[in-house]
């Protein structure tokens, strides 16, 4: 999906939510788990429930893989159902691959290639082993590089706010700064975290037009208003992250509605915010 | 596999070779290339034409996921193949992964568990996201987090030697005194570039005792002499890997021996050294 068409979505959608599918066997509804096809059942109904309200879905790679071939296949059937409906939305692998340039070559292959099981528009990349273990992701045409830059959880600060000596700028300004170089605002995204929403200012700075996926709004206590403040550019600019506070918003039968409804709010203050 | 097994090993074979099945389709000879299980036949007969020389494979992820669901199968042969051989060998899962704390658990289940598709004893990790990206890893008794520390491609100089201000410590030697307090000699390794020998004085003067998984001899154009001369311990503390070196020795009929040959080259080098 090209740039153009994914701010058209946003502004036709009214939303830059994106639905996280952290699909856990162990935390969907009960009266799904004995079946077969349980995760793909289960993300199917999110999918249909939240599409309204949503302009990118992200499977998180970790929980179908924790699950292992059979995991996959349930991520197959997933791509497969998004890809056959008529209202397009853009695809992010939640990968956080890396490798040196002949590896990364083949984890592009694995999850951007058309012709693959997963045909994703987008995948995130790990910056730590540098260039030639990212530019592999920018080849394919109309893809997406979404690449770490400053992450959610608590261990960010543990190597992302080093101070380069004699740079003054910190890991993930450097990140940012150098691999403006490697891609270009049509192929390549950064990830913020909500929980660092006065972070975005920094960011802005050095990539004011790139397109930033933003976690941690919901359950890990992002917020929502801090991150436009500070993050949302004239084009928009972000795709905002939910996945347990709407996925898991009901764990009974009525799992879909609610998580129609968990998106439909998000949705509304974003229609409002944009 | 605890540290004593892997070490008695090693000096029971008189070696420290890990070889890496970086296995691709279009790359393995020929005559294979038509069997439906073309890449578990060729890990197969590398592994028993190269078992008496090595003490590690590392299957590289990123070649069976470009495969598809298909390719992960023949993965999980691979690995239930290396189960069941008399002689035990450490598996590495070659995955690059690290994620928020909740995603790392299912990473480590997916490749560590040992009731899951693979049971590898150790998988490599990528540090940007800090503790509680790796932690995850450590939990399963007998296994382990080889986390990346310097490797051994060409982007390794962007990020990984940043100095860090105040500190008189580059970005990897940040990651190794840290890292120190996540886990412990007995469960985490770390990747050193053979690509960088000259490093490994400044690795070693942080973590004098830690095993350390060096890739880059050969292919990639690393010197055995100069990673023993300043990497190995009165443990030897090293895990050495070829990967292409070995596998593609030949692409003819002969590649099973060919890659034996070559593994057995680097073995004899490896008794001299020990």
């Amino acid at each position: 999906m090209t740039r153009k068409e994914l701010i058209d979505n946003i502004y036709k959608k009214k939303s830059f939510l994106c639905v996280g599918l952290d699909s856990d066997i162990k935390k969907i509804p009960q009266h799904l788990q004995n079946d077969k096809d349980a995760i793909f059942k289960f993300n199917k109904s999110i999918i249909d429930a939240t599409l309204p309200y949503t302009v990118a879905y992200k499977p998180n790679l970790a929980f179908y893989e924790s699950a292992g071939i059979e995991g996959l296949k349930q991520l197959k059937m997933t791509m497969d159902y998004l890809h056959s409906l008529d209202s397009k939305v853009f695809t992010i692998a939640d990968a956080k691959r890396g490798d040196i340039g002949n590896t990364s070559q083949q984890y592009a292959k694995a999850f951007l290639d058309p012709s693959g099981d997963f045909n994703f528009d987008s995948m995130t990349i790990a910056p730590y082993m540098g260039e030639d273990s990212v530019t592999p992701f920018t080849v394919y045409e109309g893809k997406w590089v979404i690449l770490l830059a400053l992450t959610s959880n608590k261990g960010a600060f543990d190597f992302q706010f080093i101070e380069a000596e004699g740079e003054k700028k910190r890991l993930f300004e450097m990140v940012l700064e150098r691999s403006k170089a490697w891609g270009n605002e049509d192929n390549m995204m950064y990830v913020v975290g909500a929980t660092k929403a006065d972070m975005l200012s920094s960011v802005r700075a050095i990539v004011p037009n790139s397109l930033l996926l933003v976690p941690g709004v919901g359950a890990q206590g992002g917020s929502l208003e801090e991150v436009c403040k500070y993050g949302m550019t004239k084009e928009c600019g972000l795709l905002v992250n939910s996945s347990r506070g709407i996925i898991y918003a009901s764990n009974g039968e009525d799992f879909a509605e609610r998580a129609a409804e968990e998106a439909q709010k998000l949705q509304k203050k974003m229609a409002e915010l944009l």
